[in-house]
């Protein structure tokens, strides 16, 4: 996983980081490493190592794609014996950073400011990355594609488990039932984590909302699922063994939609469809966030505050995908300009209260000509 | 969820986390909001708010346990249409602390040194918390203890669904056997996330592993599981509904275990109770870790590098436990003092390769003048 890190030192003489790579994808992407707890990981551009605890060092050893592992315990025992205390793991990193002749280093946004003002009060300069301090993450290897397609695949085959419950629930009173039980959204996200499961993939706040409820972008939803109401079904499982995310939305209703609801989402639809048309090498992000504003606006369908809530298209028309579920680059109000191997989503939506939510999501790899879309799932609006 | 942050302030005028919530267990207990993305909070002794998207204002409204909760988007349209560009996250949080008068602020350990060194250009005065921002989360309400042993609970299940595949398998040649198929760690690791998943919890790197592969206390384990080796069972799930982490380690055997590994199981036991009965408000947890190393020596049980791994006991007695897996107390090498309604693992272990690994943990909540076991099953070696 490692990629070389020369390009990354800038004008300094290392690059560092600090962090339980567990929570801190930067982390893991420059070890191969997971780990709940905090370690150290330090590259110059001749070697990279890591200091971890005693717990984790033999795992370390054998699973991290650094030059070399070292004992955060072992390395402060000289320091013990000479203090005739414990130094903590500030005093340690500096220790390691002079023994190292690191006297400036690069390190992330994120760096933790606790550690930062320990080393910068002993004379180490720190220098925060402009923007990410890994910016080939956003450049997907052929390895991480084939991650990043299993990943969708597996996203794929949870979303076949909600549509086969839907399709096969009965319909009373507007509500849905399998075997006489109330089908809830409850009951659909648990189908669907447990055949992401069967593949080793993990997902929580699965998305199922219908109606109103969906037309919080992120609101997961609850209860029954009525028939005629969109629903709203977005899934975005990791894989527990590589760590890279797959992501997919698409809305359906049980029975009839509404012609206002099929013309929101075939407008929704038409939207995507324009972007995945424009993205390619060079495409700018904002543009083409710009552009499904302005068709949706062209259409009726403006945003804008109404009724005290966000109504219309209020989020972002896409994101990089990888081992972050939101990672870059942007299609966005600041959106970034894209480059060819980059993997994002397009997923445009609208949602207006009392009609409700629609969102079609599929992700694709940037090409210098195009793009080549990796979701295959069909898109049908009524089952 | 949010606890009176007044007593958080110091000699700050406010507190400041910037974060993403499911990443950052601070954030998420000030707000009682889980969001994927970045989003700002502040308290002073008189309000808290909070500064989000526009894609998560109206679901933040609906569940953050703050004053208010305001619009990133809005709150830059002035600055956006005063310069005439949009203002960066930095140039936004900046204006918002000074519309709120806040010219010094207490910030965690962890805080971005990205946003901080912005903040700190402009005048903005920001003093590192020197331990946790919320030492209070350290001390559990009543409510937090319900959800913690209903999370023990959950993961009792799964352990009951681990012990009852080894204890049904047929042995064959050494290696275990169910219906004709080999049981694989896998195989019995995605058993366990299957039930704990029918309650809504989420469980990732559970261990199952036998052998040496138990002697790093991190490995997962992989492959066949063999008759007569010491079976680490590792069960750490995450409430999807609120939070909390259980966290639960059996070890046991399919047949008989030699006298060797029964005589390593009883001491890890027998230095269980010994910390079990020695826990009480004002108990030292350097000193209880200390005396676990030297039972161990004492029983001839040595710690140290052999045969160039880790060898013994290297790794902490135990740790707090809450809305991270691994929290403040701790009972370690740096160890705290422990106070009453702080709950922690109890999980002494001893990993010598060729003989296998041997960990067992409780966890209990910390009273005046004992300790309250949370942790109900039972702890049987041979199956």
């Amino acid at each position: 996983m490692r990629k070389e890190t020369s390009q990354n030192l800038g004008d300094a003489d290392g690059i560092l980081l600090v962090g339980a790579s567990e929570r801190n994808a930067d982390l893991y992407y420059a070890t191969g490493f997971l780990a709940p707890d905090p370690f150290v990981f330090v590259a110059t551009a001749k070697k990279s190592l890591m200091l971890v605890n005693d717990m984790e060092l033999d795992r370390a050893k054998a699973q991290a794609t650094v030059d070399s592992v070292h004992s955060r315990f072992r390395f402060a025992e000289q320091m013990r014996r000479d203090r005739g205390e414990e130094p903590g793991s500030n005093a340690v990193l500096l220790a390691l950073l002079r023994e190292m002749g690191l006297q400036h280093v690069r390190v992330p946004r994120d760096f933790p400011l606790g550690v930062a003002d320990a080393l910068r009060a002993e004379g180490i300069r720190l220098e925060v990355a402009d923007s990410s301090l890994f910016p080939q993450r956003a450049l997907k290897t052929d390895i991480e594609l084939d991650f990043i397609c299993e990943a969708i695949k597996t996203a794929e085959s949870g979303m076949q488990t909600a549509i086969d419950m839907i399709s096969s629930a009965d319909i009373r009173n507007r509500q849905l039932y399998i075997d006489d039980e109330l089908l809830t959204s409850e009951r659909v996200r648990q189908a669907v984590h447990h055949t992401l499961l069967d593949q080793d993939y993990v997902a929580e706040r699965t998305i199922i909302a219908c109606g109103d409820a969906a037309c919080d972008p992120h609101q997961v939803g609850s209860g029954a699922i009525n028939a005629g109401e969109a629903i709203v079904i977005d899934i975005f499982p990791r894989s527990a063994a590589h760590g890279y995310f797959g992501d997919i939305t698409r809305t359906v209703t049980k029975g009839a939609a509404s012609p206002e609801l099929q013309k929101l989402y075939y407008t929704v639809q038409q939207a995507q469809d324009l972007v995945l048309g424009a993205i390619r090498t060079g495409a700018d992000g904002a543009e083409l966030h710009r552009a499904v504003l302005a068709f949706f606006a062209d259409n009726g369908y403006e945003t804008g505050v109404h009724s005290g809530r966000n109504q219309g298209f209020f989020h972002g028309t896409g994101h990089g995908l990888g081992l972050e579920i939101h990672e870059a680059p942007s299609i966005g109000s600041s959106g970034n300009i894209l480059q060819a191997t980059q993997v994002v989503t397009v997923e445009p939506g609208l949602y207006y209260t009392g009609l409700g939510g629609v969102r079609i999501e599929d992700v694709v790899v940037v090409r210098d000509d195009g793009c080549e879309n990796l979701t295959r799932f069909p898109k049908v609006l009524e089952l």
